[in-house]
């Protein structure tokens, strides 16, 4: 099938897409069907651009890594906001990736609302309108006959979402757990090598693998986020970010992995989310786990996650957490997915 | 959409199907959409019956676990072959589950091609048609506008090709790389706490893992054959099975485990393909991983699977790679792909 597809947002994320829609032009169309033009990007920062008949993604690329304005495209209509671009733009697909808000679900939210409304898919990263009105919005994609896809919103590219409803499609999933921050994985990975917190931070700083205020992965939060929309969009639960019990790594000292280490032991910041009687409980919080665990072996910015099912028992994924090229790929993998079940 | 089921074959791995169809009848329907009747059974040891409007399957669950034949059901045809089954009866999806043949394909190649010939979808997790004509087979169905699925064949329900298929799809796959055959990763999972080869493979033999010549699992034929099959369906090789390398754990001591041990690394039978220059690899054999490698800490008779990536790197996957329910849920997990992609 053919795409017209439109960026709502167009950083790091919306690129990393792009580039691989481009790189893989001619064997995504022969291997997949898949054939798509780009036909408008919406961006705060880079400005905006809308060309019906398709842009030149190569220029396109080329003027927002020298830091031109996309408003200086050279043909089509510019200066459409995001709303106007999703509503009166010919795209049929809406890439939304503007930033998270997770209490809110920020403009993102508005803006996969209104392309479900006007009837067009939205394929997305942004975790804050999964996490906010998820279900909601996967119902309304289903009344209007369109679909609302999100595989990038836990484990970057890394089979998360798609796995538990594609591939575990038919196994009841009682729980998931897993290291879905790839930060704090980071430095308890480097407070094992013998490296103090506070240097671990400063290193994690200086890669690009944590912000300059922390806090959003030291304490939590950013898993506390992923926890609560595996438990509402795989668990079946209608949890809010609060409901999502959380602790940080900040409180674990060289002392106590080191100490842990000494016991065949490994601290790790663990996310879960478990059926119980009493409905899905769901936490962030450092576990002390056996080497012998499939979680503790896992290093560095790595991400996983193991789902406890009915028919399979234990079933864990390892892979990436983070990466343009990797958050990229959500993207794709959503569009490919979309292809083979339309048209 | 509502499918009429047509079972060839019905051991363990065709009852673990039938069982969890019988208990999760209402959930299928209501969650996927998925409804079924069994028209057919035709099994060379446990006789064979065709009811057109659909077999009571708890009647026919207790026949056969108490031992009565098939063809003592009170209603419809019996004694009809397996080819006859295929061909005349009224079932449009064929769960092809008899004995595997590695070389030639067996039976289970003659009646695959039957049913795709006669334009029925076919789901099996017989690997011999699949690691000796898989490509034709699957290009066949293409013609005939039906499906061969087949993820059963590798890792038993545990994602393998449909992860690499679907949820990895866009990605170029360059390497596969793992733990396929439960077995040996007892053993030698049993070696590691200090128990001699022998009486490993005696203690897998009386928990059923090994069979009575263990041949097959110890020498590395039954990881050859799945080496086979991804080289073939996923990395798009013409291998035949000799063509994948072979050398299984038997020269493996206690002494050589005990070593690793003191290095800080573990012994592990890898089976691994590999796209190269001169085409793809492919290879089984003993190799002696660091403890920080993801496929060290695979203990057990658990699988895993390492794809190596373009856009994502590594991603693994670890799961069971055996067992009644965990084989029957591959076949389920074909059929729920099967129905949302036809109908």
């Amino acid at each position: 099938m053919r795409f017209k597809i439109a960026f709502i947002g167009f950083g790091v994320v919306g690129q990393g897409l792009a580039e691989i829609l481009v790189d893989k032009e001619e064997e995504l169309k022969e291997i997949y069907g898949f054939e798509y033009e780009v036909v408008a990007i919406s961006d705060i920062q880079k400005g905006s651009i809308y060309l019906p008949d398709g842009l030149d993604m190569r220029k396109v690329l080329s003027m927002v890594s020298s830091g031109e304005s996309l408003d200086g495209y050279p043909r089509g209509e510019t200066g459409w906001s995001p709303l106007k671009t999703i509503t009166k733009s010919n795209a049929d697909v809406i890439i939304e990736v503007t930033y998270t808000d997770m209490e809110t679900g920020g403009p993102g939210l508005e803006h996969v609302k209104a392309a479900l409304d006007a009837g067009k898919h939205v394929v997305s990263t942004n975790k804050g309108p999964v996490a906010t009105r998820g279900k909601e919005l996967v119902e309304l994609a289903g009344k209007k006959g369109v679909r609302f896809m999100f595989e990038g919103t836990v484990l970057s590219g890394t089979p998360a979402i798609n796995f538990a409803k594609y591939t575990l499609a038919g196994c009841e999933i009682k729980e998931i757990k897993g290291i879905m921050n790839g930060t704090t994985n980071y430095i308890l990975s480097q407070m094992e090598e013998g490296m103090e917190y506070q240097d671990a931070l400063t290193k994690a700083q200086e890669l690009g693998y944590a912000e300059a205020d922390p806090a959003g992965d030291v304490e939590g939060i950013d898993a506390q986020g992923k926890v609560q929309i595996l438990s509402n969009m795989v668990m079946g639960a209608s949890l809010k970010l609060h409901d999502v019990e959380r602790e940080g790594i900040t409180q674990i000292t060289l002392d106590d992995v080191k100490k842990a280490k000494e016991e065949g032991m490994r601290w790790k910041l663990v996310g879960s989310t478990k059926k119980t009687e009493g409905g899905v409980k769901a936490k962030v919080s450092p576990e002390k786990l056996p080497l012998s665990h499939p979680l503790a072996n896992v290093m560095g910015p790595t991400n996983a996650l193991t789902f406890s099912t009915d028919l399979l028992g234990d079933v864990t994924v390892i892979g990436p957490g983070a990466g343009k090229k990797e958050t990229g790929f959500s993207l794709l993998v959503d569009l490919l997915n979309l292809n083979s079940t339309t048209g």
